[in-house]
Parts: structure tokens; C-alpha cells; sequence
């Protein structure tokens, strides 16, 4: 019964007998009780040394599988597995609220879904053909030599403090004010908005956001229970006097902005409109989460400061960072920039959710940025990234018949059609091969029917070319 | 003005120079339109090459802090920073009862805290010495090397494939039956834990659970608005009889229990046991979260299947796992192994709350764990751990005057006293720079008074005859 066990060059041999008569006991091929052949018997079937057998037989035994009695032999322990009366229950049933609506709103499972072969506008990541993978890997190596085991253990949960360190001096030089501030590592901007809701917010509050935005946004204050005040975008950002109009007549608790390279739209909010908006919920007093969305991966125009540097001491502002959009997104790693005490809370509510960040990623992705390697990718994907939208810009144009393209850069372009339906030229485009995102999970309301998401970070310059005229040619077959 | 820049061997030379400028910009020293000296100029006075100023107002004009007038010079842009009237809020104010109760609960702000030069048996965290470090690094390159720069950007909510098959096939290994189950990827238990209750529970239901128990759990029960209803301990597990009488008398919306070394206790539910709470719990159609604790770090006696073994085909226990309390808990890696509809559904919730875990983290893990190096890891920390809690078990019969000892292993002691206030041999041992866990945190209601957590795992033998016997002597005096 022994002779069909295949050893192989992955695993150390003991472990491959071990696992082979393990499985073999949980098959229920040995009764409680009976005897196992010696280590001597055994080695001599399976031809490998009688020290593998003798390990693997320790192994057993660690694991409570067998039992030896000295001079008797070894046995086989009893087991109390799948013998009990099963039974099922329906976990739809079970579930609730919270969780059928994050299920509803989860596009992962709504949305028409890439497949091989397929040119694909639909995502927002980075290019990681463009990681430097040689510094990532020096920065691992490093930083392992030099805290090793520890980076391992437990950490704690307002994060990796030479992280914390580094981005107070990075928000710095963003003309950020940090005094009586702190900030909280998460696990990349959406942890970081949820813990801002889970901490702020309660169910029925009015949330003002631009519209569109971001959807993991919507998402979240949708699941948060929170009554969205959306305000449309002009080609500069929100529109001031629907903004005026909104605060006057709701009362607001928060507001959700997205000042750079806003997401779906691209657009950069100006300096003087970042002041005149700044000024109004100021007024208003609404504090502001600001959206520091690939903030960094301006190409052109003179320095835009983030609102959080327009407050100056004051406290009003609680910043979600996250280099990850552009670098790294798999290592989840974010921060929330904000006051002192609100910072010690969220710690808190941090600490309750998960703990901590990963300790090894945070002091690896410090180590990384320490070196100067970020601005040394950003020089690099700047220019990669330049060059894709300009193309990509000029392929709309010669393609595809629009009211306006948002934005001026990022990775991404937002396109309003002539009063097309995007959902019925996103299921032409599918047949023929070419996927995107339709504008309208970006609102808040019913509009946007006629607008659609081109992310184009990681084609290729023919890609775009072929992609594009595709899209463009089967919006000319509906009009 | 330029003469007190520091240059050091940090840095690349054309980013010191480059924050630098910045700097000074952001503090002020320059108005908006003056003209930078050329970098022929600025090279002479720093002592650097003209091709690093050239680079560094190439970042500056990147960053948009410079505009270049060809011909005429560089000049700085204008910026929009802290000119605002300020205003402050005070957030105490404004954060909702939640993320009160978060601080309220957390017990890392509530309880003494520990401070060098003291022996602390508070933690029950590994030794970090024994994790085999050089392991891990050859496991990272591997992985890095056959997947490299894909790892990095974004992944999949449920989690890294390679690494859920490889749980698949080590829950089968323990005796559970996987048709129809799935896995998802968490942040340790604690996320594993958070995510269940948020898809199952609601405000106001009853939670079973074993009294005590882990602290982190009863704090989520709480944060979630639950009714805990706590079934005492004997000495191998819940007290059957109360189990029965409060199944009886309350509705019971779901049950979490830690059948193996059971946080605090150590105690480890015999499989006579689980079979009986198991068949209470179906009859009375109580789904049960399993807290797989520190399943893996049995010193002796026989093999105890997990619940989830028991229950066969059956869907009703949720078993949360996490190698990750004896192995690398810095990575925070844990897994639900549930129903595959209830799976689905959390994979949602999960998404919604922080898109995926770690994808670096987890290829890197399953990498370590599929060359056996978990298993050999075990087999060291096993040995290592048995003999110091032999070793601490003698110490107490030695030295601490108690009514009893909890449990058969793992890496803490919980220890119950004739009658006396734990909290109060806690300061006073604290004076003598000794700490360790009162045990009320882990009781669901007021008992636990006389009890305390004693974690070994990592403190020297000459650590915890030290610290125990000072422990003891305290105690003495207090008699």
C-alpha cells in the first residue's frame, strides 16, 4: 500500500512521506490503533534513508497523527474528523445589510470584464514595466540587514515611525504646515477614506463631493449611509456657484475633493479656484478631505500647492496620500495627513480594523524613497506618461467625435460624447475587442450617461492608435 | 544667500540642491517672478558641476516652483500657500461614537505601558529571533525574479492565487473538507475577524463566546454593537452545562470560539468536547467563527482536528486562520476559509475596504511556505517553546502562590490567584519593573479580577525565574 508514493525534487523528502501518510490518515485508510511499519521497513520499501523516515515520524507525532510506544512500535492516534451529522445553512440569508450592498456596489462583479486578447482603457495602474525593480530590491536588502527580524514582529498601528518621519517632511515640502499634525499609515487611500468615515461620519449625513469623483468614493460614502451632495465640474473644477448654492441650503459634515488630476476627469483645479474653494467651506465650516490622487504626476503649469497647505496652522483639512496610484499600488500602502488628536483617534480605530500596515512593505518603501529613488521614477514616468497623453489626446482628436475631453494629464482621459449613450458604444467596442469604463459609475446621480474613462498607463503608443479609432469608428456607425 | 547649503553623501547632489531651492522658496525667500542666478552661476558658487543645477531646476520646473523664460532666465512661479485666515476645529468634537469606543477600547492607551530596562510578560508575540530570516530573503528574490514588477501593482481582492491554493490544500490537510468552500486573503485575524461581523451581524444581536477570551475579539464584538454572551472555562474548555442553559434561553446569531490554545487560557478543547459543542451548536442552527490560534504550536498529546474538520461538508463554521501569530505577524497575512457564496460576499466587503492585502507580502509568503520552510521553521520553534514553558511552569509551582494554572502550552501562561487583585500585584510589580496582562481585559462581564496573562515567548529562562519569582513575592506580601 506504500508503493505509489512519488517523490519529487520540490520538498525535502521527509516532508513528502510525512504529507503522504498524513493524507493517507485522513483518508481513513488506517483505523485508529493500528501499527505503522518501522522506520527500518519503511526506508527499506520506499528506498530513502531510515533518518527520513525517522523525521517524518517525528513530524507525525509533533502533529498528534501517531504515537509511539517504546518497544512496541509506533501507532496511529485517533482522529475525530467529518464524522459528524453535517449541515448547511443559506449565508444569503445570513448576511447583511452592509454586506448585500457591498456586494451591489462592487463593480468588480458588475462591470463587463477584460479578457485575453482584448485592448484594455479600463484600468487606471501604473505602467510597472516602468518600477525600477533593482532599486526596490536594494531597498529590501538594506533595510532587512539592518532591523532584520524585527521588521517581522508586531509593529504599531499609527505605522512605521522613519515612514511617519519622512512623509511629514515630504508633506513639508509640499508647503504643508505639520505642526499640531500627525499622520497615520493605511493600507492605501481606500482604507484611509473609510477609516476617515468610520471615524467622522454618521449614517444620513450630507457629504459634498465633486460629481463625477472617484467611484471607491461614492462606494464608501454610499456604504457609510451618507446623503452625497454632488456638485458638478466646469473644466477648472466644481462649479462655485452650485457649490454657494449647495452650502447655503444643506447642512454639511464633510467634503470630499479630488484637486489633482481629478479622478474620472482629469482636471487640475487652479490655484485661484483651490483659494475661492478653500475660502467657502471655510465659511461654511466643512472640513475637507482632500484627495491627494496622483498629485505628483503633473507635467506642465506652475507649482499647485494642495489645500493642505493653503491652511496653514489651521485643522480644517485631513489629507489621503498615496504615492501607490503611480508606484507600487500592489504594496497598498497610503497616509492620512491630519490634525494631532484626530490622528490619535483614527490610530485607534486603525488599530481595531487590522492591526497595522505591513511592517515589512512600509520600512522597505521607506528605505526605497529615502534613496531619492521616487523622484528618480517620477523624472523617468513624467516623461513616459507626457508623451502617451499628448498621443493619446491627438488620437481622440482625430478619432473620435466628442463635446469636450477633460483634463490636462494624468493617465487617464475623460470623454463627453454628443448625447451617446457610453454603455451602448462600450458593448459595441467589447465585441470588437476594446474595453473602457463608463463614465456613469463616476456619478452620484443619474447624469453622465454620455461620458466614458480612457486610462492608458500601461498601452502602447499602437494600442492607443488602433484602440482609439475603434471606439471612434463605432461611435460614427451610431450617429 | 546660497553659501549655507550642506551637501552630503546621502542624497544624489542635484536633489539636495533641488529641496533645497525648494525650500527656501516654500519659506519665503524668494517673491514670486524674481530670477534665479544661472546655472552657470550657481554651479561656480556650490562647487558643483553645471549638469546638476541643470538637473535640479529640471525637478524644480517639474514641480512647477520655476518657469524657464528662454533667453531671458528662470524665474520663480507663483505659489498659494498659507495665506489663508486660518480657522481650527476642535475634532473631539466632531468624531462619532465608534470612534470613541475605539479609543475607549483600545487597551494600547489604556494600560501601563512597557518601559526599558523592565522584563515584560505582556506580549504574546514570537521570538523574532527564531524566524529564519535567511529563508525569507531567498524566498523574496525567488519570487521577485519569477514575477518581479507584476507584484507590485494592484491584485485581487480575495488574494494572491498561488498562496489561497496553497491554504486550500492545508486546510485539507488538517482534515477539512473543501468542496464548495473558498478563501480570502485578510490582514491578519484581526481584519478576518472585523470582516465577518461586518457581513453577518447586526446592532444588537447575541455573540457567544467563551469567557474569557481574546481581548481583540471581545473589543470587535463590542465596536460592532453585539450582546456577548460568555460561557465560563473550565479547565479543558467551555462549561456544557451553561452552554446548553444560555443556547436555551437567548437567540444566538453566532458563536466564536478558540478551540486550541485558547487565548488567554492556553487551554486546548479535547476532541471529545468538540464533538459535544459542535452537535449543540448545530442542533440549535448556531453558526460558529473558529479562531484557528496558534493551532499549529502543539508541544504533545494527540492530533485535534479543527472544528471545520468536523462539520464535514456541512458550511457552518468560519474558520479564520493566521500563521502569522508564531510567523512573521509584522506581514500581517491571515485567511478566512468559509462557505464559497459567504466567501463571495466578504470578497466585496473586503474590496470595499482596502482593495486587496499586501501582493508583494503575500507571493512572498506563499513562496517561504511552499519550500517547507514553515514546517522545519515549526519543528525549531516547537522544541524551543515547549522547554521554556516547562521550564515557566515550574517557576510558578515555585514560586507564585496560585488557585490555578490554565492551559497545556502554546507561548503564555494564565494564572488565577486565592482571592487577589491582579491589577494590584500588576503596580506593584510594575514599581519592581516587572509587567505583565491583568486578565479582566478578556472578561466578557466583572470576573477575572485574580487573573493575569503571563506571554514567555520571548524572555530568557534567566528572564522569567527573574521576573516570576519577583512576581511571587509581591503576591506573598499581599497575603
Amino acid at each position: 500500500m506504500f508503493l505509489d508514493i512519488k517523490l519529487n525534487g520540490e520538498l525535502p523528502i521527509y516532508l513528502q512521506v510525512k504529507n503522504y501518510i498524513k493524507d493517507m490518515i485522513l483518508r481513513g485508510m488506517f483505523r485508529s490503533g493500528e501499527k505503522l511499519p518501522s522506520t527500518r521497513e519503511f526506508a527499506t520499501i520506499l528506498k530513502v534513508s531510515r533518518n527520513t523516515i525517522i523525521t517524518a515520524y517525528e513530524f507525525l507525532e509533533d502533529e498528534g497523527f501517531i504515537y509511539i510506544e517504546k518497544g512496541k512500535g509506533t501507532f496511529i492516534n485517533e482522529l475525530h474528523i467529518n464524522k459528524q451529522d453535517q449541515w448547511c445553512l443559506d449565508w444569503r440569508k445570513k448576511i447583511n445589510k452592509y454586506a448585500v450592498d457591498s456586494e451591489k456596489l462592487d463593480i468588480m462583479k458588475h462591470e463587463l470584464i477584460y479578457k485575453k486578447g482584448m485592448i484594455s482603457f479600463k484600468s487606471i495602474s501604473p505602467d510597472e514595466n516602468l518600477f525600477n525593480m533593482e532599486d526596490f530590491k536594494r531597498a529590501f536588502l538594506n533595510r532587512i540587514s539592518l532591523e532584520g527580524n524585527r521588521l517581522l514582529n508586531y509593529g504599531y498601528a499609527k505605522g512605521y515611525k522613519p515612514l511617519i518621519d519622512y512623509l511629514l517632511d515630504y508633506m513639508t515640502s509640499k508647503g504643508v504646515d505639520i505642526e499640531n499634525k500627525d499622520i497615520l499609515i493605511t493600507n492605501g487611500f481606500t482604507e484611509g477614506f473609510d477609516l476617515i468615515l468610520s471615524s467622522i461620519t454618521n449614517e444620513g449625513d450630507n457629504i459634498l463631493t465633486e460629481n463625477p469623483t472617484h467611484n471607491t468614493a461614492i462606494k464608501l460614502m454610499k456604504l457609510h449611509g451618507l446623503n452625497i451632495v454632488g456638485i458638478d465640474m466646469k473644466q477648472d473644477g466644481m462649479d462655485i456657484e452650485e457649490l454657494i448654492n449647495k452650502v447655503n441650503n444643506n447642512h454639511i459634515k464633510l467634503a470630499y475633493v479630488i484637486p489633482s488630476y481629478h479622478n474620472p476627469t482629469g482636471i487640475v483645479m487652479s490655484s485661484q479656484k483651490r483659494v475661492e474653494i478653500y475660502n467657502i467651506f471655510k465659511k461654511y465650516k466643512i472640513p475637507i478631505v482632500e484627495d491627494g490622487f496622483n498629485e505628483e504626476l503633473r507635467y506642465s503649469g506652475s507649482h499647485i500647492a494642495p489645500l493642505a497647505a493653503m491652511a496653514g496652522k489651521g485643522n480644517s483639512i485631513i489629507y489621503a496620500g498615496s504615492l501607490s496610484k503611480i508606484l507600487f499600488p500592489g504594496l497598498r500602502i497610503g497616509w492620512i495627513l491630519a490634525d494631532k488628536n484626530l490622528v490619535s483617534i483614527m490610530e485607534s480605530v486603525k488599530r481595531s480594523r487590522n492591526i497595522h500596515t505591513s511592517f515589512l512593505d512600509q520600512a522597505v518603501f521607506y528605505e526605497y524613497l529615502k534613496e531619492g529613488n521616487f523622484e528618480k521614477y517620477l523624472k523617468k514616468v513624467r516623461r513616459e506618461y507626457r508623451e502617451k497623453y499628448k498621443f493619446a489626446v491627438e488620437c481622440i482628436k482625430r478619432y473620435i467625435p466628442c463635446e469636450c475631453i477633460y483634463g490636462e494629464g494624468g493617465i487617464h482621459l475623460f470623454i463627453k460624447l454628443h448625447g451617446i449613450n457610453a454603455r451602448k458604444v462600450l458593448e459595441k467596442c467589447y465585441e470588437k475587442k476594446v474595453i473602457f469604463t463608463a463614465g456613469d459609475i463616476f456619478y452620484v446621480d443619474e447624469k453622465g450617461e454620455d461620458t466614458f474613462r480612457l486610462g492608458i498607463a500601461r498601452n502602447s503608443i499602437e494600442e492607443i492608435d488602433e484602440g482609439f479609432k475603434i471606439i471612434g469608428e463605432v461611435i460614427k456607425s451610431m450617429t
